[in-house]
């Protein structure tokens, strides 16, 4: 049973498990800090295929059949994939999970899609809805590139704000079950717009969802930092994750000790060119996948919460003049022993 | 609780009952058929906004006051909203929902969204995950041409294959409860793609995806045509109709006297020049909203089958040489009494 409590938070009552987890990264990300834990890094970002978009479905599908692979999972064992990407119309997962033949749900929450997929799919598993499901989301930098901002050709110049698109693709299993690292409370996000329409400066648009989303589920469970063996937020950067601190801190909540973003940890901002951190649905997705789910296996985490955020906006609505919708969602996530 | 029955499909056994909805369309949509059954016809398909996009966002937020209003319930009883559109980036649901405070789920199914949306806030009322929810979808015909096709002061030609995207919104809600319409079954759909590649002819590449879902669904709860009042798929329009009731007839299920298609009963082919019929979104969106749900609701139908089809390609896919992958989502719903 999944129970509401609070305003907005859902407590699965019996936790569904995270069978296995995997994630496939570009040439960038295998060169930074976290390089080692991949599954698979390309050095070829086109990953043998004739376009940047056909590239992000191939990551996609590569993370997917490595997280079967993982979990000792054959695909027709999974009832339903929960997915989405950044590219119009979500081709990163339509077309990279066409030859599957599992269940497609597609999602789209901009770069909080990694949150969001895995909290429908816990639903799906704790509900008696799927047997076994699975949550996949990615983004390439050179697709987003071109499509959000200038070709790669072109040489354009990034603002300091400005965050790197993370080429890669993250996959989980989860199963209804006994043993495994859990996912334990599902809070939903509602859109912020405090005004930012910088699309440049997209952590700061989010910072405010992540920090609406992060007290709701504290006041929700009436618990505080001081319960989490570390709270992630996604994708943040350097920008974002100051100013979500600081709006915590008003509130009277120190995250200090507890707080890391996805898009800070993917990269070595001393070494590598990428301004204000790491962003895009791959980007949380791989970290949450090579990072800190093994950690949860291990125990070596006990409980961390995944708060993945979006920036709801399109080169269409910042041309039109509109700012920038933003949302976040959070799971909980225990190591389950 | 949700009970798997078959490969795929998940049968509600306290299903969610349907306490509203509403459509909103503009001004083709209101001079067709079914004109004198949405709840708001706007004459000005810019809906006093200043773009084609704004508009599609509008009509969006008109279609859930509406339901809201019909529902006598206010936006902070509703715990998630499930929503998307054909936008670039869902920006028709994103800034459409923006002012609401809702939870937001975003989805992309393409024009399956409307079946996609209403089945998984069906599972979330179903479980106590929400004990109100939403399931809202849009399109516009103008925004459609412009990021699909070409802008409309182009004068560019259509195919005879080609369907009309229709400017429309529809909104369902959903509790749990005693009384209304209900959610009984939900197929997930599956990627079909049998090499259809031409943009302009949808309908032929999304037929063999409702032809899936369809049978899948009769195995799954061994019931054919004859259990139903109707079977309506969403959108195949004039040439996927054919196609698709030819596919399950060569799999002995004739649909004789029981099927038609949101995309052919929105408008009148004979009078009005939309060529093989309706698509978008907010094509079944607005059929079911105006047409179907109010016939369950009075009892005149007792069990239908809402089937909606979407073909998950881009421009960009199109323009790489892609074929068209498509899906298609089936709900049953009843009359609840």
């Amino acid at each position: 049973m999944a129970t509401r409590i609070g305003q907005r938070t859902v407590r699965f009552d019996r936790p569904p498990r995270i069978s296995a987890a995997a994630a496939v990264v570009g040439k960038r990300e295998g060169e930074g800090p976290l390089g080692a834990l991949f599954d698979e890094v390309h050095a070829d970002n086109l990953v043998n295929e004739a376009s940047w978009e056909k590239a992000e479905s191939r990551l996609q599908a590569l993370a997917l059949e490595a997280a079967l692979r993982k979990g000792n999972c054959p695909s027709q064992a999974v009832d339903a994939v929960f997915a989405g990407d950044l590219l119009n119309q979500c081709i990163g997962s339509t077309f990279g999970l066409r030859e599957f033949g599992i269940p497609l749900i597609g999602l789209y929450g901009a770069c909080s899609t990694m949150a969001l997929s895995l909290g429908c799919a816990a639903l799906f598993v704790e509900s008696g809805a799927a047997r076994r499901a699975a949550a996949v989301t990615s983004s390439h930098f050179c697709a987003a590139e071109r499509q959000y901002r200038f070709p790669i050709a072109y040489g354009g110049q990034r603002t300091p704000t400005a965050q790197w698109t993370v080429t890669g693709a993250g996959a989980v299993l989860l199963a209804a079950g006994e043993r495994g690292a859990a996912v334990t409370a599902f809070t939903v996000g509602q859109i912020s717009d405090l005004g930012v329409s910088d699309a440049n400066n997209m952590g700061a648009a989010m910072a405010p969802a992540a920090a609406d989303t992060v007290l709701r589920y504290f006041a929700d469970t009436k618990t505080d930092p001081a319960d989490y063996d570390g709270i992630f937020t996604g994708d943040l950067g350097q920008v974002g994750s100051e100013l979500f601190c600081g709006l915590l801190a008003r509130e009277g909540v120190s995250l200090a000790g507890k707080h890391a973003d996805c898009g800070l940890l993917i990269y070595d901002r001393a070494r590598q060119d990428v301004h204000a951190g790491g962003s895009g649905c791959g980007c949380s997705a791989s970290v949450l996948c090579a990072a800190l789910l093994p950690r949860l296996q291990r125990g070596e985490y006990r409980r961390i919460l995944f708060c993945a955020t979006g920036a709801l906006l399109s080169p269409t609505s910042v041309q039109q003049g509109e700012t920038i919708p933003s949302i976040a969602h959070l799971l909980c996530l225990t190591s389950g022993d």
